[in-house]
């Protein structure tokens, strides 16, 4: 299989910057300052992993016109210029009185002497990737100007996925297939669950991923109790079942998924438990259509499920966007009215509660075309499968 | 080398709690209300990696007096729970209309009757991990609620290591060592360098690391040019100098430092800037003794160093603290004031920049005694190495 291309056209970026200007006009927005990696990364091809540094803040304006406007530290200008960005201005950071803030000001005064509208990622799955007192300051010294929450106009442009970002997230989807696939080879009785994880993460780089940021799981006694764990050392035993999720990520997409295995034996509850996240991911998959909503999908999932109980409400949906993050909206779940549109990309995802405090998760990923949702991800085996 | 038991004894975070309270009281605060990962770890314990997903807010509440209090979504609890955290408030997220609101305002509420002041982390270095847009909401709804920045307070305990804190460092730079020990045997003349990271990665897991989730570098003929790059698929040639930096992690601490090497030969511009870098940590390592300042320790680096260039500026400083985070405060920069004190961790990180636009970084992981720094990284060769 060969890999996509690193990065992408400036055409992407064009593309993307033209659009949310578009919608920033039918907005009323001047300009949108954005402060997440996934943000600036979606509009300027910034790509680096130097963000696990809390240390400095990075901007990126989008102007109502031209291109966008990179507003960072030092450190990183080299590599900005490697992108389509033209106009980076930087400073010796880090700069605790004064990082960025005066750039920022200067760049953004003509919007406030017109008293125009600055939008800023305010809503829901987003947050502030800047010091809170160094954004109050910022906003206060810029008087005149009015902020509006920019998270719908960034979130519909993210959700939905151009051919190029299909094609990186379907092949990091083909190397977690691979990696689940040989989990029966890596995995058995008497090994820790956490050098399990270790050589998940071994395979999944031995398959082509660049990491794997995200490994979570368990492995219990008849079924696992939560979801979000890192590994303990207790070793797999015979009747356990084992969960694995994981998101790994080339190029910066992510694939997204979980795979359920019995270790040697699995009991009835356990087995009837997968065959009904198996069946609601069918139905997941089908209803997964252009102008479906997203609840009408949880819906559909639900109605397999069963009734709600405890943990239907611990989760709390049912799948969600993938993409440039692990997780991204929409949310598949009984509030969520947005339509599902050709080329988002989704997990299915459902879960249930059963026996005495046991969960279960099922996922797999999906595009949507015009036709319906085509899977991304190897499909799980109809039956749970025994190591 | 045994490694340290997971996690810590219910004392430790008690400990935590007990001089985060006695702050708050000669600080006047009623409370501290956390949102980041770190922060939530560091006095709950609460260890996960789901706090990539950008979806759900999380909140700790550090009383006046008392454990703390969580308020988190749902598919948290259960790990929750088995942290020293008691009173654990939850509720089904996402849940776009009031995720956690409801639940902090009634928690926050008795602050704002008394119109008492609230910390919270709006300093360098810190930014705001739940939607601003919610921030804003919450506070105005809570008439009287005064707001006190609490970065300092914060920043002041987490400096200071404990002994199982350092214990869990000096772990993972022993792991850290040991990969970069391996790296000669790992790295050849006409590996692409991409290739080169994905066999570093899968030598810290081999290693003992839970994961490397912070590796960059660069290699070029005569000197790499930009330090937070992610790999290009250039094969390593006859000629380059290969830096690799990088951050494993187990156990949710971190070692960062750095090695230098050259592919075959180095040219007299390479292994003097070595030189220079090399004996500048030297200086560095004998000035870090409790009571220096950290823009001392900044300034016997420089002098080494020499006349600061347009590089200086552009890292910005010549290291930093360590621990829960792969960079923590304090700074080693002009402009830090911060005294350094025992059982504090930092990297010595000078840099350089030569020839034309070539950089050189170089950074060693110690810990501050009574007597001076231990070195946590088995030292750099004094020569720039020959793979």
């Amino acid at each position: 299989m060969t890999a996509p291309d690193r990065g992408f056209p400036t055409a992407e970026y064009a593309g993307r910057t033209a659009r949310a200007q578009a919608a920033m006009a039918r907005a009323g927005m001047a300009g949108l300052l954005l402060t997440t990696e996934p943000e600036v990364r979606y509009f300027s091809g910034f790509h680096t992993l130097f963000w696990q540094s809390p240390t400095r803040p990075w901007f990126l304006f989008l102007p109502a016109s031209g291109r966008p406007v990179a507003v960072i530290p030092e450190i990183g200008a080299a590599l900005m210029r490697r992108t389509w960005i033209e106009d980076i201005r930087s400073w010796s950071a880090p700069a605790p009185g004064d990082d960025g803030i005066s750039l920022l000001t200067e760049l953004l005064s003509p919007l406030a002497e017109r008293r125009e509208t600055l939008g800023v990622m305010k809503g829901p799955e987003t947050h502030l990737r800047m010091p809170l007192g160094d954004y109050e300051r910022l906003v206060s010294g810029l008087g005149g100007l009015r902020i509006a929450d920019a998270t719908g106009l960034v979130r519909g442009l993210r959700m939905v996925k151009s051919e190029a970002e299909i094609a990186k997230i379907a092949h990091v989807c083909a190397i977690g297939s691979r990696v689940f696939a040989r989990v029966p080879e890596i995995a058995r009785e008497g090994q820790p669950l956490d050098a399990l994880f270790r050589a998940v993460r071994r395979e999944a780089l031995a398959q082509g991923a660049d990491d794997m940021p995200y490994l979570v799981g368990g492995a219990e006694a008849g079924g696992y109790r939560d979801v979000i764990s890192p590994p303990s050392d207790r070793a797999l035993a015979r009747g356990d079942v084992l969960m694995l999720d994981f998101g790994a990520c080339r190029d910066g997409y992510f694939c997204d998924f979980d795979r359920n295995f019995a270790i040697g034996e699995a009991d009835d509850a356990a087995r009837r438990a997968y065959d009904v996240l198996w069946r609601a991911t069918e139905a997941g998959r089908a209803a997964a259509r252009p102008g479906t909503p997203c609840r009408e999908l949880f819906r559909v999932m639900q109605a397999v499920i069963g009734a709600p109980d405890d943990h239907g409400g611990a989760v709390g949906r049912l799948g969600h966007g993938l993409g440039l993050q692990l997780t991204e909206w929409p949310s598949l779940a009984a509030w969520e009215e947005t339509e599902i549109t050709e080329n988002m990309v989704l997990t299915l995802e459902p879960s249930l509660a059963y026996g005495a405090g046991r969960v279960m998760v099922h996922e797999e990923n999906i595009v949507v075309r015009t036709g319906g949702a085509d899977l991304l991800t190897d499909r799980a085996a109809p039956d749970l499968p025994v190591i």
